[in-house]
C-alpha cells in the first residue's frame, strides 16, 4: 500500500479563471500586488501494490485517464510506502 | 518577492463528492483497490515583500478570507524567496 500525493496545474500559457478571480480580489482584502496566481488541483489517494514503479506506473495512468487533463494541465505525484510518514 | 505554494484540503470526516467519483470511476480503467480519493487545492502565486514572517501572515490572511473555508477545509502553505528554486 502506497500514499499517493497527484499534483495538477494549468499549463503556462493556458488561462487560468479561478486564478485570475482571486488575483482581482485580493487587493480588497488589503492584499496588493500579488500576481501569478494559478490555481491548480491536489489529490490524495491510497494505491495497493507492492512494488513501487509498478504503482508509479499505475498512478501515471490514472493522471493521464482521468485525473489530469493533460492537454492543458500538467501533473506531478509523489508516492510514499504507507507508515512513512505523509 | 517571494513564491508561494498552497495547499487546502477537505477537513478529516467532510464528504468529499469529487473523491468519491473518482475512488467509484477507477476499477473501470483497470484500476482496483485505490481508497481514500480526497481532492483538493494546489495554488501557487507570487507575493511582494522582503520580511518572510509579514508575508507569511499575508498569506495566511488570503487562505482564511479567500482560498480556503475554514470551516470545512485545512490549509497550509510553503513561502520561498523568489529565485530560490520552484
Amino acid at each position: 500500500m502506497f500514499k499517493v500525493s497527484v499534483y495538477v496545474t494549468p499549463k503556462r500559457g493556458v488561462a487560468d479563471p479561478q486564478g485570475a478571480v482571486i488575483e482581482r480580489a485580493l487587493p480588497a482584502l488589503g492584499h496588493h500586488g500579488v500576481t501569478q496566481v494559478r490555481v491548480g488541483r491536489y489529490l490524495t489517494l491510497e494505491v495497493p501494490g507492492d512494488d513501487v514503479a509498478q504503482v508509479r506506473e499505475a498512478v501515471d495512468d490514472m493522471c493521464r485517464k482521468l485525473l489530469a487533463n493533460p492537454i492543458i494541465e500538467d501533473y506531478w505525484f509523489e508516492v510514499t510506502p504507507a507508515g512513512e510518514g505523509a
